[in-house]
């Protein structure tokens, strides 16, 4: 069994993680923590939650465990895998603290210094699908941010293929409230989101713009990495993500022909779902799995990709422990509705 | 024109008392406070309201206006009131301040002493359509909350009649999120509400508890008056108040009979609506006007009623602008829909 | 393994039931029928469902199942229940057909000749907290309708305990949409539904009323049966039921001594959750979980119970799953989340 | 007083219409049509409706109108209109039928032979704001369909001002569920719709498409208009539509230049709300008014344009109100939020 410490319980991802280790064959929860709720269980905070004392971060008997997970704000992850390694654990990181290997943009966009900038190197981006070499063993893992798992997975088999690109790519991306976490703000209240829908920090102003186009650059390393156009918006759901994708490609294209490349590219993936010609994808399937359902077609030279996950599951808590599944050479699926 | 000042403009309730007033072929909005958004417009706050400068409640020009509006929490809109009443404008009130008759009974339910009880006497409690005679020219009207509307209105012509009522008179009452106000609130929080519903302080706990039994009382001077359950629960919906109310009727009784009574009490009423038999009252029935539908049923010996209200409009700002109409006499449906 | 098939999979019913069973360490799912859908996928309808192939009901392989899941319209699911009797599998229906034992009960109130009432006397009503003595091996199990089962394992204790009731006992309960089945019809569109809230069928109306009288009268052996008030509401969201029950206690009661009773009567039940003094009951304890949650509260000598169920899982698919654990013996909460 | 008649009252755009005209201060309803509810009164199918007599179509009184609204399927509205022109009234037409003035176009586009294109000629396309010439008198008004308007008010300016177009203009919409109309279907059903999020018929697929790209044609007729990419998406909330559309400039661009253009195009226009820097349209600036609130932030040489209407409103009843009122040169806000 593996023994697993969840570092901030108590949001969302850190509830959504405890409830995806209890059910997990080979994972036992051995601690959980919460700066506000120590001292209670994580059943109090969440009714359906497993009943599991929740003590304070500095309190986290990091020597008891296999693997912490991290579900911190940025900087305070950082910190916290500092002290997870040297207690020799596995870390996997649900902030931003390691997904950027250029620390001057991540410290442009994240408004902080980086508190461990040694530990970028070794650090495994775990997009899974696309870290299987280097994730087997991996002491640090950065967890992809919500958006950018539904957007590099729908790109990368036509960035991967090389086809020209023209003109920037346009992500429209809409995310349920869940995303925005947790603490109560005016944007959050019900009667605020419910009937309603927003987009918020379009074009090119949102954190996870730069993790988007170090991935593009990644899986487009013969042809220029084209720029990326991204909007989120805010749905009225609690939970899931659609990503609505254009993409304009500067040739002759044909629509069987993509879509033999994304059947070839995910033919044995276990959670990444390539509908079949005149289906699009939506939140309802994907919801409450750890999936990525995609579908794709063809106007005029228009590439529309629409790629759907639950956010905090393939998003966050799912994928995280799809990748505590590959360090430890689990079956990938364990835990994990495919 | 009704000069009128809004205390409180930027809670739910005061936009939604904008809105009215702005559409009010009689009246004028001359000022709205708000002391966390003082220097702004109302329509900064709410980009559908009225564009309104907002004041701090200190700096409200009390004699440029006929009549103010509180819409603020308990004892702070007392200490307004008398301040505006010195000022020798009208007050409609629409916190608890001035609802209870009986200070000792407010001050145990509120936890406050009660900052004006001197006024206590002369105060209106404008359920409207029982309040026809003191109405107008009134200086100090109680409008009253939100669950009490929907309850007493249904409750009147039965216990007006008289009828004998064994054991207690039960409400059942569902509440949109609005009425728990603006601030941000984990229980408020949309990840919170969506796709839940909860029942909070049943029994004999609720602060409209006393409120309600005191109406009942007054309804029922030659019986005695039946104890009241009040169970209010949380709807996830931004708005409206349905209460289904179980009344033990101890003689024989009959539907029709009991209607007819219905009927006759509410015929002239153009805010109230009795529905035919067979049919039950609704949120649909009700939302953004300032009606309350109700419907009444028998089964053996059981009465039940269903009440509708918009909380913001009948249980609140609606009822508001029809005490004003009244107490001006103007017609009493200008500005609201009926 | 079990061997099970599912008629009728094409339902919320038969979805949920078709999800837990995919889950379930030890069943498999033989055949699942549809008639609308029979040659299509169960996955091509629900995108989350397992890939179960759908056939046309006359061509199920009944020799081929230990026990078949009937998720069909009343009627149609007893004659269905005497073909794979015949066959000799186990029969759980989750239709109406069985759980009334006085045919001329179900036959006023179901407006149908009952097809099979030879078969009454020996099916089980699966309430399976109350059913433990019968079930195991029982070839026809009546699993008990959603309301009846938030309703009586709520009343159980109270019931049982012979405490004297004075009056009848109100059930004031709220159901999510998919209690209103999957057929789409104007009163289950989004636009009327959304924001709204209602009651239908309240007081002696409802079908699930004598299926309740009929549990109050079994608990209550040596007391007067109390008669019942219903009153069912349909919730804006998707599932789940809260049941907010109103018992007039005749003597002196106190809430420290009925929480005991409750607490002891539930103590080993894996799925029956009594919440402390001060906790009520909501959706949000339940839904996606085959509990029952409920809370416990006396105003007065009135005992308030909140009762909250998925209706999908323990209203129905998982009951029933529960049911097919004890008829055969298996670890009662297997494939369940309890 | 305008005397109208409203042909198909008892879909959700019908509706809308009756309660706009109810409260319009000119106008008075004389006739509404229903087929399925000829005999009952508006009120018996929406409880806040006006007690409106619906009639069948057949049976309307066209001589005592001075206009009528057609809220009918297209084809069925054409026919309409032209038995309400022989009888000297002047028609609103919400259908897609004299939209398009290409007949090959919509008879490509809505598979049925066009009933009357001799009166294609003289239709105005009334998208108000931009047919305030050819409005006032005229005998037939061609309601813009919901999205068009969206996307259309938002495209004007940057197409008008002939600035150089790279690419497609992709249009990525979300609406309300009410625009897919009353009749129940599996996909507004409450259960499928709460929770997900839908594209459908994106890329070059809706039947607005053409509509669109003739507008964009008559705005852009000195330069070569570039073709649109269009994808719908469903919301689950009952009304309101979001547009963010992508126009990739060709040239060197500024942000507060193009803003400029907006703000003096919609300078004097009582509807259309072009927000300032920073800010984004949201449903919530548009919902239950007539208005379309708009903004626009540049990324790189990318406009995104984020343009919000009431579907119901200012994409339908609210628009045919507004063009009433230019037809019969009353003031344009009459009966209309603003």
């Amino acid at each position: 069994m593996i023994k697993a410490g969840i570092f901030g319980a108590t949001g969302y991802t850190g509830f959504e993680l405890a409830q995806i280790l209890q059910r997990h064959p080979q994972a036992d929860i051995v601690f959980a923590t919460s700066q506000s709720n120590a001292g209670q269980s994580l059943a109090e905070v969440y009714p359906t939650a497993p009943d599991v004392k929740l003590v304070l971060g500095e309190n986290a008997p990091l020597d008891e465990v296999d693997v912490v997970f991290l579900c911190l704000p940025h900087a305070a992850a950082a910190n916290t895998a500092v002290t997870a390694l040297q207690a020799n654990g596995h870390v996997i990181d649900l902030s931003a603290d390691f997904r950027i290997k250029d620390v001057a943009v991540y410290e442009k966009w994240y408004g902080v210094t980086h508190p461990a900038p040694e530990l970028l190197e070794t650090a495994v981006y775990g997009l899974t699908e696309f870290a299987r070499k280097e994730l087997p063993g991996a002491k640090l893992v950065a967890n992809p941010g919500c958006y950018p798992t539904s957007v590099l997975l729908a790109l990368q088999p036509i960035l991967a293929a090389g086809l020209p690109i023209t003109g920037p790519i346009i992500a429209d991306s809409k995310s349920g409230v869940s995303g925005a976490g947790r603490a109560p703000k005016q944007n959050t209240h019900f009667v605020e989101v419910a009937n309603n829908f927003s987009p918020y920090n379009i074009g090119r102003k949102h954190r996870h713009l730069p993790e988007m186009e170090q991935g593009i650059a990644s899986f487009s390393q013969n042809v220029g990495a084209p720029p990326l156009i991204f909007s989120p918006h805010l749905l009225p759901v609690p939970r899931g993500i659609l990503s609505t994708i254009y993409v304009s490609l500067g040739g002759q294209s044909n629509e069987a022909d993509i879509r033999s490349l994304y059947e070839e590219t995910y033919a044995n993936e276990p959670f990444v779902h390539v509908l079949p010609a005149g289906q699009l994808a939506s939140l309802g399937h994907v919801n409450h799995t750890n999936r990525c359902v995609m579908a794709l077609t063809l106007a005029d030279n228009t590439l529309i990709l629409t790629s759907a996950i639950d956010n905090l599951i393939k998003g966050a808590a799912g994928q995280a422990v799809q990748n505590m599944n590959v360090v430890f050479e689990l079956e990938e699926t364990q835990g994990l509705i495919s």
